[in-house]
């Protein structure tokens, strides 16, 4: 169960970073919509290694096939398996790192567990397995889009540049290598991650995920809240330490008259007129945008020397050469987009039938 | 499966505040655990109502009987039921909240989603339903402690209240009414209590939970990753908006080099150095403690007046009499711990027979 | 989740035959349906001990208590636990039996997997559980019918006695003790029965259940095909030991041209002219009524001296005394029937959102 | 979780039998597993198409390809991938049956649920899925081989011709083009095949499958039942009617005192003497042989004329072109076995930590 997300639209995907291929296998998209390998490409290109200078140079092209459950361009409610073949995969740098433990990776842990892992470019622990989650995301926002859902993601913090949420400009998010809605900020977010490049080291980040349009009422009750599968959905992504939704730790030091969402009618229908709550009391949506931001840690692989040991005991010292992105807060935009599209989309399903008219 | 959580040993809740009892099954218990109604008694007394002055005055005395499961005191293997009757509900404060949307509640959410609500006390949205998992949790807690792992919690803010880490004494946490584990802070964060009691307002807080003793290789990848779980789990607790593992949204602001945890030997095993990962690493564990951190918000319910609606649309303020805790941070340590412990004995079952010798 | 049967209509049972109480909590019951005990009381008296002159002497009322989910009279979407006291339980006849395996039951497989078990009436193996679903069915039943889903079960064969299937009066099955369409073969299984009770024996049987008015496209592809979830949920009944949709085991002996059903216009609607397939096709729904047959063995606890070996170790023998059905079939109709009722008002839920429009 | 099966040891499959490839993902196999993919092949020759003068002249090597999952010749606990391309699939037969319901198919229901179906070689419905599963089948064989369980199926009936049982020889099973144990009964089953076909018609069989050195106490309660999980692993093939454990339908007809299984000490242990129970009881297995045995119903596709309706509700009649197996009883044979093991497979990770010591 542990490589499948979501209960009746779910997708489960396999690969890893150096075996020929990866993929995901999406069940329970409903039947009757349009789509096709274009759908996909999208966001695949927003999240793939080698768009611009701030990430990964690992080329891949990350073209997905659809190898079934899409007929005559339409899905048919069957298995919809995407493939995506790995062809940039360089496994000659990682032969060193064979038999040690690099830190804050997954070498150690699941050398524990499973007494044996494939060690080029972290194989299954490689954040190269979020290509499959964003070619199933996409098929989750097109679904959404149907029901008058629409997600966005941008980045609002890395290392120390914080966005302040003054100026927030939709278009600007893409048309700037961090994505990050606000031109003058991300010009300073850059010029921390090439300077932490430099030092050859790496810079945390965080996300913030939107998602306008769900109406009030998605979400379950009580081990099955929006909050809480939004929360295990973004803790899943590699990297992610923290998840908040709405006011998240801030909420800690409030008061619950500045924290509470009074309710108000809008064109006739009752909704809150602030949202600390992130559109989710409940955890159930209340119709005002689902707000969720989630915190990365600076990658892993730095060039700078760190302490270790290797597989059979030994101290020993390792920088970690490769071709790594100094910060992985820009291209976990779409993948949190992705997750958060996911949730969605089963959420939808799960919540039909809740009652009899 | 909402009211359900876990895979192998999990639990199914049901109840509402008001009804006449609420209860819980757990599944998936191993057979020949010595247990009786005393083991799940002391963190039934830690999370019930009415135990302090800065809680509810509510008097529940919270008694579990064990129905089934259980055989010449030990288990079976078989679902344990156990029942907690409510013996001092007063639903006569809930009938002029019946037709109006309390802001921060679920009254709203659960209204759009099934056209019905029990309103005496927020039926199954009451924070009552806890008390269910508490008592689930305790079994948990005595399985992992046959399998060497302990937990504790603590409540380390409470408003602009932060313990700042200096001091810590476990034997503490319990002697004071805010589950502090520095006594000069505990009074502080009592005096902010209060403080906003005195005021009809409500205060958030945050609670740090740690397992110490789980060996390295606990947890799943890559949707079953012990952090994704434990997200879940927080993030599904009655009013918690943020759940952070480690160094959590730290991380965001610093350098890959600071937050790595090296590698280094101890008593001839393999271990880190440091322990910003949380004890967790692609979300398996290290075999450092787990560190879980969550927010939770003010308490919705004050005795401030706000602005709201009612179920037909109109205008209205409302201030929520009743009994209710100016602050829930000191209560949520039990249930904090208990969702710690019922996610880490899942880990345990679903991690038997991963790899074959 | 063993003890879970249900995907989105679910129910998890409890307890033990000689234990205070069982009980099943029902969890996705759409919110807005009218019910309350009485509901449940009919199945639950139908199945329950005691009824006539062919079922176990015990004598159980078998009154079921809603504990939760249901408010003012309706269900509000939130978990429905239903609690039934065990009344009449006799542990004394079973002290013998303690430290030995009868043969038919499970005392041999329970001590093999748990190492313990409740022998007192058969502890969680026991037949009683059934009360558990036949409650929770009740309520399935109830969803069905505003769906215009009605369920019938019968039995058409007690040991030798077949039903010939030649007239077939609804109205007669409750009218006569072993719960036969057609009195004059009742009256001969009722004979069949009772000359097994007076030689200390029992005997086996079948029952048929049938589901009309499901429409055409419930059921769901691969694994959660209506006939397999059917097949396992009459097997999951104590005793059964085969199901078998339609033409079942006949069709191994027939050519394509009989077994299948043609097509044909019916009211402006396709439908099957025959029902074969037992309103079954590539596990979903034809529109035709569903028909599924089980067969249960002969009850093992039999008055007849019988070789088998203690806990420890050493050849014995047993004869089981107490109060026990000579012929399970007449008890295992409401039980049927239940286990339908509940895959198919899973299957209602499960389908929902299969395509959009 | 339509296309998924197991909850430990799990599988999904996807692809149609026109599209360009078919695949599943096997989920939890333990690592530290040799394999690689001559594993697979043997029961994939078995099951492929065109092997034998009674089975459909369709021409597929059924080549598996691992795809992930396998590093250095052993599992590594993650996905296990499996690709099997489709390449002599003719859809130009399918083309006149776009439009019409083929009796006994899935055409009808698919549509009725979809709205939309891939009617090439019957899409989704097509028994070429099961060519997954026995890929998934021989990788749960091969673990359960470590554990000293070994699976073996046959035929034991053809149309009326039904293997009396006299002769058990396991290594005729193969070398026969029917798969029976008895060279005389086989050839008159391939008589019966063989005239059916010249009949322009099909018949219908049934399998018997068998698994050796299970040990006693596999197994969970209640909804979990290895005979539950086996019915409806089964009844989830294509074609299957029926589903009986030991005795199954006989049982109907039996007393208690000839169906109940004695026990006695065998070599130090406590076992059943005869096995009417099919190696369970109480959904736990006793340590005999598990026996299942399941009805197929005669090939739908006919050359025979049918009457049928046109999917815009116009009487036709329609002739089944194409290359059909006239029996699917001696292919099936694999499949059931397939189905076996990863039952098996998936009960032994579950059972594991059923007990604390």
């Amino acid at each position: 169960m542990s490589n499948t997300f979501g209960r009746l639209f779910r997708f489960t995907t396999w690969g890893e970073s150096h075996g020929p291929a990866l993929g995901v296998v999406v069940d329970g998209c409903p039947a009757g919509l349009p789509l096709d390998e274009s759908d996909l490409q999208r966001d695949l290109d927003r999240r793939r290694p080698g768009q611009s200078r701030v990430t990964t140079q690992r080329k891949e092209e990350d073209r997905a096939e659809i190898l079934s459950g899409v007929f005559e361009g339409k899905t048919t409610g069957h298995p919809i398996s995407i493939l995506i073949r790995n062809k940039d995969a360089d496994s000659s740098k990682y032969e060193p790192l064979r038999n040690l433990f690099r830190p804050g990776h997954a070498d150690f842990t699941y050398i524990q567990k499973w007494g044996i892992r494939d060690h080029r470019g972290g194989g299954r622990s490689s954040a190269r397995e979020t290509a499959a989650r964003v070619a199933a995301g996409a098929i989750a926002k097109k679904l959404l889009a149907r029901l008058g859902v629409s997600i966005l993601g941008y980045v609002d913090q890395v290392g120390e540049v914080r966005w302040d949420g003054a100026h927030f400009d939709a278009d600007e998010i893409e048309r700037n290598i961090v994505r990050c809605p606000d031109a003058e900020t991300a010009s300073r977010m850059e010029a921390a991650i090439l300077e932490a490049r430099k030092a050859g080291d790496s810079v945390g980040g965080a996300i913030t995920v939107l998602a306008d349009g769900v109406p009030a009422g998605w979400g379950e009750p009580l081990y099955g809240r929006l909050d809480s599968d939004l929360a295990a959905a973004m803790m899943s992504i590699n990297a992610v330490k923290g998840v908040e939704i709405g006011s998240g730790f801030r909420a800690a030091g409030m008061r619950g008259s500045e924290n509470n969402d009074p309710f108000e009618m809008k064109d006739g229908e009752p909704g809150v007129r602030t949202n600390n709550a992130g559109g989710i009391l409940g955890g159930i949506s209340t119709g005002a945008p689902i707000v969720v931001r989630f915190a990365v840690k600076p990658t892993s692989s730095i060039l700078i020397e760190q302490d270790t040991v290797t597989t059979s005991g030994e101290k020993t010292t390792v920088k970690v050469e490769g071709r790594h992105d100094p910060c992985v807060a820009t291209r976990a935009v779409p993948i949190g987009e992705a997750m958060m599209a996911l949730v969605l989309a089963d959420h939808w399903r799960l919540g039909l039938g809740s009652r009899i008219e």
